[in-house]
């Protein structure tokens, strides 16, 4: 169950992209694993990968496709991320982009592989391949809401928001699904987003909005700080409609596309491992944005604070402990003040000021916010996570057996 | 229950040093929760403490009383922590060292005040004010055992060690007490540890030893990652015994008081709050030592691993996930290698090796050993930390309730 509402409203189709599953059972059986996306050509495509040192095959090779070519298929499988799996897991990520290819009739460097799902483990090629012709005959332009689902893993519901908007008097549709409980968080948990416009964009500056937007927002939401190895974002922009060209274009589209980012990521902390709390951190008056995310972390990922968020006891002390963990050597601790749902807790760096009972009733609610100035400047920055549950080592440490 | 055997052995006394323990109810009836230590004149007294910003009262007043003059007593409480409380807290600890320092007639520069339990809330000064005539007239040096006791919080069992050795024909006393879950742990699970010899060894060399010493011991552990504000390590060194001067005495001096803060450091995890399993992980071939540490902690407080440790699963690819996102840029997967449990898990940096079966059984023991190469140089670097469980969720989710 996730943290509020996640809601199944109505995706757009996008011009240009038609979509497919199949259930390949690749892990589990009568479920749909394995999606793909068919771009038209003329598209343009932009993507952000994991930055962790030990990416996934599909990764290395999505990198180097994106060097060498425009791409006209993701193939997305979920069971199994093909983590861990040195040289032949390269082969077998290639062989599956190969046999696609020819199917097709593309370069295989046309072909995006994106995988989830356990680690260390070889990719089941068997079952991806023999399944291609059945997908590739399934395409269609609705089946958005099916892809949601396939692209699933541990999370409860699927993930997606869709929106239409007005620029210089053209509709443009722009439509995204996600997985995972966090951008911060691997295995079975990994993050993968796939968003689509019919807006005409070119190639620099879709990149450029793709990262801003991821900045602000998968890359500000966290459940337990782990960095998956096979995390993704890809925005397709068809062309098949409105062009992206002037400044003012570009701000509203730029808007619009964070906004939708930012929503589809805070579905993945609302439907997080075990979570029954959404919490939102902002920290303000920092000397700079580096700052304000270090404390913002610090008190995002201590567990301690994470299990009082649980247990909804108003034990904040624990909070004041992670700001003083946070590497910021200028803090002066009196210049410190701390909100939480919306009641002063600490005034004058250490003096407490709250009386339990006023915090008492917010902090049962599923919805926290927790506010830190820093009286060091005038940056700052909001990251959303949940708390740490029994649900949480459970799913955690009994979802193999 | 620890992991493990945590011994209560005899803690030899040590000449010039005298405690004594009371229940003066601070927060739990009928459990000692005041300890007092008295100090010798001609003492040295060395100390290090938490680097949290926010350090707590007693933490704020032992360094300017250390600044002004040598310690005669160490004044300690449990049940609560002094910390998040401001000027009060400042004016509650002063007066239970004038209170102490009147009826023992020192100075109240000489007594260092340290405090453990819950955060922000105000010291009850009452009860230790009043229980401290009944403090003094129990001093003892044989009472180690319930100073140990009288420190507890959450800890289940007692920690100390003690040893006796030689130095030049001398016979040599060295006894420690130990309190707390983790260095880095806040709250109710504080570390604080009172370490006394009758060795006589000058100012200088004496805070060089503790600094080493608790470089390869109390800063090698980790719970989960968060450092408490009132942490506190002092060593006392009574000068009744054998002088430590020459560099081999002072070698030999230092090997064995590393030794007994590596032996109370590992006590401390291996009763750290739901541990079931006790971790060592070492990292070698680094190039320095903050990479080492650096990755040792990435893995540490990955509540994945942590988790993965805690079900005895071989999901071991979590451990390739974590060291992936350590900060050591210049890292190369393919030279990376892996041992968990003496068993070879990685190797040419992402290629898989092992069979499950190999690790399942070392698994399920209740100790684990992690090495990882990192193929860069010849530095090495040892942790020592705990699994992440659902008895930790419920100690910290419902400790105040």
């Amino acid at each position: 169950m996730p943290v509020g509402n996640i809601p199944q409203s109505k995706i757009y189709p996008v011009a240009g992209v038609r979509l497919s599953t199949v259930a390949a059972g690749i892990r589990y059986p009568d479920r749909a694993d394995l999606v793909l996306f068919e771009i038209n050509q003329g598209a343009n495509v932009s993507a952000v990968f994991t930055k962790n040192t030990f990416a996934a095959a599909p990764i290395l090779i999505c990198r180097e496709h994106l060097k060498q070519d425009v791409p006209r298929y993701l193939l997305i499988n979920t069971g199994n991320a093909n983590a861990g799996t040195g040289e032949q897991g390269l082969r077998d990520a290639n062989h599956t982009c190969e046999a696609l290819a020819s199917l097709v009739d593309v370069k295989p460097e046309q072909i995006l592989p994106f995988s989830t799902g356990v680690t260390v483990e070889f990719l089941p090629v068997k079952p991806i391949v023999d399944n291609l012709a059945r997908l590739v005959e399934g395409l269609q332009e609705t089946a958005w809401q099916e892809a949601a689902k396939g692209i699933m893993t541990t999370d409860t519901v699927p993930k997606s928001h869709s929106v239409q908007f007005d620029i210089g008097g053209e509709t443009v549709t722009l439509s995204g699904i996600t997985k995972g409980s966090g951008m911060i968080k691997p295995d079975m948990a990994t993050m993968l987003s796939f968003i689509a416009t019919d807006a005409k964009i070119n190639q620099t500056i879709l990149n450029e909005m793709l990262v801003t937007a991821v900045n602000q927002s998968f890359n500000r939401i966290t459940v337990e700080g782990d960095t998956s190895t096979n995390d993704a974002c890809a925005l397709v922009a068809t062309g098949k409609g409105a062009s992206i060209v002037s400044e003012k274009e570009q701000f509203i589209f730029q808007q619009y596309l964070s906004q939708l980012c930012e929503t589809l990521a805070q579905y993945m902390v609302r439907d997080a491992e075990g979570a029954t709390k959404f919490v939102t951190i902002t920290i303000k008056d920092g000397a700079n944005s580096k700052d304000c995310l270090e404390v913002a972390y610090r008190i995002a990922h201590s567990p301690l604070v994470k299990t009082a968020f649980f247990s909804g006891d108003a034990n904040l002390g624990r909070i004041m402990v992670a700001i003083g963990n946070a590497d910021v050597p200028q803090l002066d601790v009196r210049k410190v003040v701390m909100h939480v749902a919306g009641v002063k807790i600490l005034e004058d760096g250490i003096d407490l000021l709250y009386k339990e009972e006023l915090v008492e009733t917010a902090l049962k609610e599923s919805e926290l916010e927790v506010c830190v100035s820093l009286g060091m400047g005038e940056c700052a920055e909001t990251i959303w996570t949940c708390d740490l549950t029994h649900d949480y080592i459970s799913i955690n440490a009994d979802y193999r057996s």
